[in-house]
């Protein structure tokens, strides 16, 4: 009953397998040999667009590569309160980006509001110098909430970042989740939304270590070599993360694994709301469940072996948890399976 | 016939194995697992002393960790002018370390000679703000030109940095070859001589990704969970490093696979020795082997299907190679046969 | 009308007439001159304690050195959401503490709440390595609303920061004048109430440039002439700043010239108090008034030539302007007079 | 007999008068008052071409500032290695520019060696993303040894650098120095020679804190607002800098100064000329002299109450200073008298 992280699961057999084969032989390094290329070439494929990709380590690597690429002098960059980069990095998006700061903004459900953006930005017209110069917007897809943004409002979100000439940045370390919930095409969630660059990761989901920086403007990527082998984020062995990518993105592997983790939190989700204990805090649609629960409940599903963080209650939503009630988060991924959901629901009730 | 470098090579079959072995289940994310716990014991066991084990990605980034978590403000590092950190890492160490630099010092055979570096270190005195403040010495071993520091070099090189009270760092990127080489324990190459820390490199010796930035005093490491977190070195499913490392320390894989290393250069050495056509540039002790040679005897080994690279000639020793001679760099690898070199001393005649 | 801020004064006639003084003859630089010593050595006896002093160009460097000088890997300081620190200076803080953070904390009258303040840290626990660690508490005195923190406010912020360990900051840009408005003595308003670190500001009253980085504890100002040399504030001509420093401090001068900048805020407030169109948005005690006025009549007193700033309505107080109204600062100085307050009242009616 | 530096000179009576007149009346901050606004304009007449001009507070930020306006990530500013900012800036210019590397070139007379910078960009060739990326050419006019490039010198090293497309930096902490001794135009020596951004220095030749990063190309300059802003570098009452350099610059007065202390530096020169113990080290132009002497003749002139520095040899001129010769540094000023320097000729004898 793992129901930690995502990041608790190990990688798919297929992944896994993928890696043991590629271990052989010898390859050119740092992301020049023949299989980095392949899989290059199979981004550009899968985005139905010639990007520019850039294997990186850790999602907090590609978030903050992505946010150094496009900063400026006292810039700043405009996500959401909840958003990871925000509250989980440990100050890694200021440290990669000389001092830069991210300008939390609010919004429902964890998604940046378009019109408290808006006000924001408007807070540093260009010229102020005393107070800096926006610089990027960022969003998370699917969001830290288990939200999923849909077209419309990612598109909302652009208007506001265009009307400054802001670059829009996709954390999309549950990006395949995202995708599998809203059932439409990598591209239609990206570029054609008008996103810029995407953080791609695949650890969550399936793959060992494997994320990827995708620029859909070669032209912003310019300084990325340097940037990443600055930011000792360029890998001698490269192909060991092509490895994963490769097997990852065959034959749709990677939304299949997605879809199955989605399902696992939609059994969680309509298994909670059958419950007599607990309650969804909010709707969610992808790999993440939020319940209220008993602290009770929740003590004694850790004391049958569960494993589960209690979560903050958001400070916009006081009313959330009862006095002795706790929000816990719960997460699915490919390795859940559905006699897992069933037994944590048991414990639930 | 591979010969550009260890990193050319894949993963060792064990590793292989090990990482696909440990890809099931659930462990608990960030080094906090069962695994991650055995492992760091196990290097204290190799060190035979309490250490601080933190895994890392790159080479680049455990150095520059290294240095960034004894830097300080106007900080200056001593190192060989050749040293990797000086050469070879876009500017890696100054960006961790808040533009620290690095201070080159010469010396034979690409080892700090203890009196240069003694000289150096005395141009920067206590007080002497304008010039900023000595703060570390980091040695190479083994080698960048495939040399070894002797026990008794790295003593020399220590007395110096302790008479300024300097910490000791050594680039362990090829460890396990100059132990091989010295045909020491760990301990002796390490902490008895002064060593304070240690980049123990994994990867160039038959893991995929293996990296350790290893602290002999825990007081030195006080900062090092918030340094690598910001730094974006922090893996989630950090056991796929774990397992790596597992399966090279077992049974003391590490050091064979680094003696093959090492005898293959040995081998490669041997057969240029009796060449006619080409020499070896200077002794080197590790896995690397540098040889000098017609320019049309390194084309016809590339045309023949040899890798390897040509090197700039040191500004020191102009006279080593004749006009129409180039200088070139041999690396041999866990994964190198003896037909390969046998294959290339044919060519090479 | 010059009430947009004290810095649009020049400099007081006995400050200027000394510096014209001091530029005859010889001295050493860099802070080493007989100059510079006896106004080190000044600032000892004023604060009744021995005192490490740092001259600095500009009250920006004062803050950003001095929670650099106090800063870890992944940093946060909690200030004020109304902090000049955290609204005004172009993310220096954040550049010169290498991507530390501000953490923003409410409070009424711009004062830091000792409750919200103790909640604030209790989010980063040692040890929790997403989020950071809390470095620093800085509080402004007097504040960015024209308000002064009482001693027994100060006692309570730093209970609050000492719980954890950690050192209080001051930004005394308006210390002078938060010092004339409580009556107490400079150590009262400091060390007494557990300062570690004040920026202590001169230029706005009175001064040309002149700022100073006071550490009450040696030991914290250890790195100070290294991080002050690297970040480019120390000057070669100290003794320009200390000849400022010199007459400002001499008989308190400072002390007169804060106070009369005092009553002149009184003065102007006690007439906004007798005003039909116009009113105090709040008390303030130091040399800044807020006004909410009819925006007809912000117009008008522009046009009659007055100088003042629109003034954002803090979030947390959307009712204090009605529709038609506007919240403005006015600012006085050692340079305003009665007549210019009066004019001004003639015009706000 | 002070020859220390020109930093130990006050300010001169025009200079400290203009400052004291300036001090009355209030004007806007920041540097948008009328006199700003007069001094800009002044500096694009000077410069017979529209230049962008920022006051700072220090030659370490100006030119630290001016690399970092041009720095790109791993990126490496070639300059000699006797440059100011390589030996005396307490490595500013990386902090300022992001861990960004100087990397030091030789030449005769401190002054960069076309060939030999030629052959140092060519080993950091595009893409070469170990080495880092080219960024800036930075030289000193007058050098660091005294000594002033030609014109023709200076158009050497511009060749080399726009042959890679790098800007070209003047470092002018003695710019009027070396412009009296060529006897050209501010324009001859900087923009039409290919100059891209000065750092014009007024401190060292009578002003007591005036210092201006000169942009000949707008589009270089475009975030130095922020940049200046976040590195505490931009002063409130700039007017106190404006009105220093509006005395400085009115009639000529900077060039009469600089004049003045070059002749009085050729009276030294040619008095150590006559001399039996003592001879010129190097011939020199500007207010910098290089003289070798014994030991006990400097020891003797100390006793005497002269105050100079003795200097570290040149590592390439190991043979320039005997066993008990000591090579010193004697720098004049505007404030240099004819008497000073006779009385130290007598001494020196």
């Amino acid at each position: 009953m793992y129901f930690s992280s995502d990041n608790w699961a190990g990688a798919h057999p297929a992944i896994a397998r993928r890696l043991l084969e590629a271990s052989e032989g010898f390859a050119s390094a740092y992301g020049t040999s023949a299989l980095d290329r392949k899989v290059d070439e199979r981004f550009s494929e899968i985005f139905e667009k010639d990007v520019a990709v850039f294997f990186v380590g850790t999602g907090t690597a590609a978030n903050s590569l992505a946010l150094a690429s496009v900063t400026k002098p006292g810039g700043l960059t405009f996500c959401h309160h909840e958003a990871h980069i925000h509250t989980d990095e440990c100050g890694a998006p200021g440290f990669f980006a000389h001092g830069a700061r991210l300008h939390p903004v609010g919004g429902a459900n964890a998604k940046l509001d378009p019109e408290a953006l808006a006000a924001a930005i408007a807070r540093f017209p260009d010229g102020g110098v005393h107070f800096g110069q926006a610089a990027a917007v960022s969003i998370t897809q699917a969001t830290e909430f288990g939200t999923v943004y849909t077209l419309q409002e990612i598109d909302a979100v652009k208007a506001v970042a265009a009307g400054r000439g802001l670059p829009l940045h996709m954390d999309g370390a549950r990006f395949a989740n995202a995708l599998a919930a809203l059932g439409c095409t990598p591209a239609d969630m990206t570029w054609k939304r008008g996103v810029d660059i995407l953080s791609f990761g695949g650890t969550k989901n399936g793959c060992w270590m494997a994320e990827a920086l995708v620029f859909f403007d070669r032209e912003l990527a310019r300084d990325m070599p340097y940037l990443r082998k600055r930011s000792a984020q360029l890998f001698s062995k490269s192909r060991f993360i092509a490895a994963q990518f490769d097997a990852y993105l065959e034959n749709g592997l990677w939304l299949d694994l997605a879809a199955h983790a989605n399902a696992m939190a939609d059994r969680l989700r309509e298994g909670l709301a059958r419950s007599n204990r607990c309650r969804n805090a909010w709707e969610t649609q992808a790999n993440e469940v939020f319940a209220v629960m008993p602290r009770a409940t929740m003590e004694a599903a850790f004391a049958a072996g569960a494993t589960f963080y209690d979560w903050p209650v958001p400070a916009d939503r006081p009313d959330l948890a009862g006095p002795d009630e706790v929000l816990v988060r719960l997460v699915t991924s490919f390795a859940t399976s559905g006699e897992q959901v069933d037994q944590l629901l048991a414990h639930l009730g």
